[in-house]
């Protein structure tokens, strides 16, 4: 355990850390699956780019004495894996963006400043969000039943990312305690209603209903 | 075309890059399967440094005035895939092994400097090799019949690795000729005792008769 960093903080960069990890490993799949060359190339070096948001957090965990694994261990866990290109899309901008849009709001409440500055630099989106929704557009401007498929992957990746926050939450006290430790429910309520707010957006911009 | 740089140069970095970039995602995909977060991290920080390796020859390609993917495209090809975690460590480093020694032995040939230098550099390995050979016997140590299974599926790399050789060959006169150019059958033969005896030792270092 390190002087300068708590519990609560260790536990958001060891899920934040593993979080980057398996973006790093969504992206090159999907990479993968590409049906171009530049499309390849294009997630690949968003995968690059995740992968470098990993360095940084391994880097500043190991800095302050706290062993990377150790700090992620908690956090390892199975995910539904994508079926094709398009469900290996909707998983990076739906499943990231959500996950994404929660621990920047989580990182409010981070004491530490160069800890703060991290998270908030290793959120920023890798360029899924403009590459995801033209290629989903041109996907169902092609072929509309596609649209239908991809909103039912959607609701599940939803569903997976509320199961598995609230395991986290269970588990993992002190990052509870962070989020919630103003006893706060109005402003929990708020929190809930900005994330479906984002989701929602998300969703339109892809052309399919949340 | 470039007036810097000649067709088989530009050949020889096409396909390069698009090695590169299938390195990246080999090691992406073994990173996906690895027994332990550990194995995990040091794979993806390998394809990391393979991409790195396709960055600079994308630039590089670009620099010269020339599409980084219409110079790759000649060499795109579909290759088998390995069937599990240890065929994908064997491929990252048998397969990628005599490939990089082919390329590395091609690079005597190339007039222009900057070119020569950039090709050495990304030819260096990301540290498969030492990493590929604890794994591969530590899984003979704990079964020897992964020894036979692996030694068939090398053969069977080889092979592929040969035809693939042989279309570029006969595809891409440019290339064939800036490595046969001298019309030296004796230093072609000389090559090819080389990239042999070192590919042996990759055998014999990961404890597989080739």
């Amino acid at each position: 355990m390190s002087a300068r960093l708590d519990s609560a903080t260790i536990d958001l960069l060891g899920v934040l850390a593993y979080g980057e990890l398996t973006a790093f490993e969504r992206l090159a799949s999907d990479a993968q699956l590409a049906p171009s060359v530049e499309d390849k190339i294009e997630l690949a070096s968003m995968a690059n780019a995740e992968f470098g948001h990993f360095a940084q957090l391994r880097e500043h965990l190991s800095a302050a004495g706290i062993d990377p694994v150790d700090a992620m261990a908690p956090f390892v866990h199975d995910s539904t894996q994508p079926n094709d290109w398009l469900e290996g899309l909707i998983k990076a901008y739906v499943g990231d963006g959500l996950a994404t849009d929660f621990y920047r709001e989580v990182s409010a409440y981070i004491t530490d400043e160069a800890t703060k500055a991290l998270v908030l630099e290793v959120l920023r989106d890798a360029g899924q969000a403009g590459f995801v929704v033209a290629r989903v557009n041109e996907a169902i401007a092609h072929d509309p039943a596609v649209g239908g498929r991809l909103a039912l992957w959607s609701r599940r990746l939803v569903g997976e990312a509320l199961i598995q926050a609230q395991q986290v939450a269970v588990e993992r006290d002190a990052l509870l305690e962070l989020l919630v430790g103003s006893g706060d429910l109005a402003g929990i309520t708020r929190l809930l209603t900005r994330l479906t707010d984002k989701h929602s957006e998300r969703m339109a911009s892809l052309g399919l209903s949340s």
